[in-house]
This record gives structure tokens, sequence and C-alpha cells, in this order.
């Protein structure tokens, strides 16, 4: 492995232990002796990739970004329609909060009050809900009397609930969770024509989204 | 105002300024002199009440769990059956998470991930949930093939997520919020001769609950 390769798998190593790090202690109690120590490395290593504790937690929420963007992406490129795409984004979210530590991290993140930051992540996950409801209106998807906006509102708030709960009880998580929450709200949320074809345990499996590699730090390791 | 009655006041008031501090920077942010300032008591007066910052922490979280106790002996009250209950259960908790700042705060420690300590507020509000939804069950409330446990689950995201949403942005707490909710959960949930009677939007209006007198201290003040 040349000096390149080494320094994109030290950065991805530390990455990966800051997230879990960050789950299980929060930003504030976190400590880069934890982290550096969690990815095998040395504090001067830790310190050559990142400058501080917060562009730690930038990279872990990068990547979480990264990652529901990976799963936004493979829902679309499944065959079915918006809902069934959003069906889908949805137990895959919850398959990779359970298994992803650098997704679970980062929307440990978004959530630690005591970052003080306002992530990204939460508002992409919403935008996208409510941009695929709204074009799940307009295909006439919805069924008749059903609110785009107020309809992925409920999405958006289930979901943040499945997360947050799932920090610390991985059942919420489950994929009969995310199921029976389809049972319940699709009968009256999608047009009766489409809701034969409907599967709400999704049309999995899901695998893990295709990472991308890191970006380089500018400096060579 | 005797000792003891102006002791109460000032105990109340750190309580009050505590959840909003609290709400505000986090738990590990917060300081004591930021609560005792906005209080308007002296750091002596905190010291006595309190011994230290996790003293009210947990007295934040002992009056929010009353406030919750409060909201559903109120909407037991309320005629209707288990499911209308519980419906206008979650209106007023809503209701008080944007109004009352102790109700606010005491949710926001049971998430904040850096208090490390397992709040029974969440606990409280779900076994609740489940226990009502096993009442509807029995009572032949619930339509055919919905299972009370699922469906309790889904409440219990569906509200948490509204909560954890609803501290950055008050949106979320919004009566419409949680009437939409209804609207899209009830159809499918609830059996077709209780549908007709069911109010979404909840038998309200929500009133402040009956704070119990905060317990003295057990030194005179």
């Amino acid at each position: 492995m040349d000096g390149q390769g080494r320094a994109l798998r030290t950065r991805r190593a530390l990455i990966q232990a800051a997230a879990e790090v960050f789950a299980e202690e929060g930003f504030v109690h976190a400590s880069l002796r934890a982290i550096s120590e969690r990815a095998g490395v040395s504090s001067g290593a830790l310190h050559f990739h990142f400058a501080h504790k917060g562009a730690l937690a930038e990279a872990v929420e990068a990547e979480a970004t990264e990652v529901v963007r990976s799963i936004i992406r493979a829902a679309r490129s499944r065959p079915g329609g918006i809902l069934q795409t959003v069906v889908d984004a949805t137990h895959a979210l919850m398959h990779h909060l359970a298994q992803d530590a650098v997704a679970c991290g980062g929307f440990e993140l978004a959530g630690d009050i005591s970052r003080r930051t306002n992530s990204p992540l939460r508002r992409e996950w919403q935008h996208w809900i409510e941009e695929s409801l709204r074009e799940a209106e307009r295909s006439g998807a919805l069924a008749q009397g059903v609110c785009a906006a107020d309809a992925a509102r409920v999405i958006v708030a289930a979901t943040t609930g499945f997360q947050v709960l799932g920090s610390a009880d991985a059942r919420w998580l489950s994929a009969q969770s995310v199921t029976r929450l389809w049972e319940l709200l699709l009968p009256r949320l999608a047009a009766e024509h489409c809701l034969d074809r409907l599967l709400c345990a999704g049309s999995g499996p899901w695998t893990a989204p295709p990472r991308r590699a890191p970006a380089p730090t500018d400096r060579p390791a």
C-alpha cells in the first residue's frame, strides 16, 4: 500500500472510531484519545488528519450524509413507483442505522444538543421525503384528500422517532417496525390503484451502499 | 409570604430556569451561574436547594413526568373511548411541549446523550401508549388485523419525532401536525364502528395541567 492509500485508510479508521465514540459518549464527552486508541492510530496521526474534534464530527456527518444519498439513489434505481421508493428508502435507512456506525453516529451528532450546530443530515432526509411526496401527489399516487406536505411530516416524524429511540434499543430499527408503520399509513395515504402493488416490507434486501472514498487530506501522509 | 412559601417559590423558579437553560444549552454546557441568574436568586440559594447540577436535572425530569401524568389523567377524565383518550393525550402533550419550559426541558434531558442517565420520561409515555392500545384492543376499538403493540410503536415513534424535531422548530408541535397524524393513522387503526365518533383534532382545549406543589427540601428555608 502506498503512502496515499495508508493515509486514506487511517482517515477512514478515525472517522469510524469517532462515529462510534460520539454515539456512545456524546460529542462533549468523547475524547480524542479514546478515538485514536479505538482507531489504532497515534495521537499525532489523528491531529495530522483532523485539527480538532469538531473537524472529526463534520467528517462523520459528511460520511453519514453520503450514506443517506446512496440509500436514496439505490431506492430510486429499483422498479416501482415513487411511494415504493419512499418505503424502500425508509427500510434501508433503518437497516443502515442498525448496522453502520458512521450513519448512526452522524444522526446522533445531528441530535446532540451540546454540539450546537445545524447538522444538514436531518434536513436532507426531510427535504427528500417532502419532494418525493409532492412527486407522488403529481403522479396521482396519493389518495384523494391527502396533502403531500402533511403526509411528509408524519413520515419524517415517525422515522426520526425510530432513529432516536433506536439509538438506545435497536428493535426500533427493525424491518418489522418499519413494515408496521407502512401497514398503518399506506391504506389512507396511497391511491387505491397503487395500494395492491405496494410492498410494506419493502423490496429489499438492503445491501451496504457503496461508500465513496473519503476525500484525502491536502497534505500527503 | 412565610419562609416555607418563599423556599417553595425559589425552588420552583430554579427548576423553571434550569429547564430553560438545559433545553437551550444541553446539560453539559448549562452553567449553574446561568441558572441562578435566570431564576433571579443567589448562587448560595441555588446550592441550598440543589447540591449539584444533576440534582437540578432530576428535579426538572420529575416535574416533567408529573406533567405527563397530569396530561394522561386529564385525557382519561374526558368523555369518549380509549382511542379518543390517546388522541387527546398526544395533542395535550405537544401543546405543553410548546408552552411549558419544564415539560420541554424534561424531554430534552431525556434525549441528551451527554447526560448518560436512563430518564423515565420517555419510558413512562411509551408504557402508557402501549397499555392504552391494549385496552383499545380488548374493548374492540381496534380494526381487525391491527396488533396493539405494533400500533403503539408507531404512535410512540411519531410522537417522539414531533418532540425531537419540535425542540428546534415549534411547528412540529402544532395541533395541525398532530391532527394530520391521526387523520392518516385512524382509518386503518380504529374499528369502523368507532371511526365516526373519533375527533382527530382532539376534544380540547388543552389547559395547563394542575402542577402539584414541588416537594419542599428537607431543610427549612
